[in-house]
């Protein structure tokens, strides 16, 4: 099983690599760029077939140690 | 307008990060986890309607500023 987990910065929470990349662009020359903000992504191999459980245990993942819940938001989709 | 851009590593490009994750989640006790890779998300307003030229801008983006496309590739989407 494939599971892809996408963590983001909360609403509000500073993001000055974003900030960075949005400078960078516009001085590249692309226009009507507003917010950027970065994230990261996780894609995880998962041994079993248990989708319930691979949720479950995704979301603990997330929690103990993959973000960081006081300032990230994170999202998990299995494949 | 709202776009994401997904930038992951190419098969076969060592991903230490993702090695150190793996390690520390089954330190922490979630079995039956195999390969973990990490890699970047970018959320990006755009000002304008007209989405084939987003999708254009977005990957002029990927391929000047926001992926390296010798070892990287990368995914928009656009919202």
């Amino acid at each position: 099983m494939k599971a892809r987990i996408t963590v983001t910065l909360k609403n509000g929470v500073l993001d000055p690599q974003g900030k960075a990349i949005e400078h960078a662009l516009s001085g590249l020359g692309f226009d009507g760029v507003g917010q950027v903000r970065q994230g990261k992504v996780f894609d995880i191999e998962l041994n079993g077939t248990d989708k319930a459980k691979a949720e479950a245990d995704l979301k603990a993942m997330c929690d103990k140690l993959l973000a960081n819940t006081v300032i990230e938001n994170y999202s998990v989709s299995i494949t």
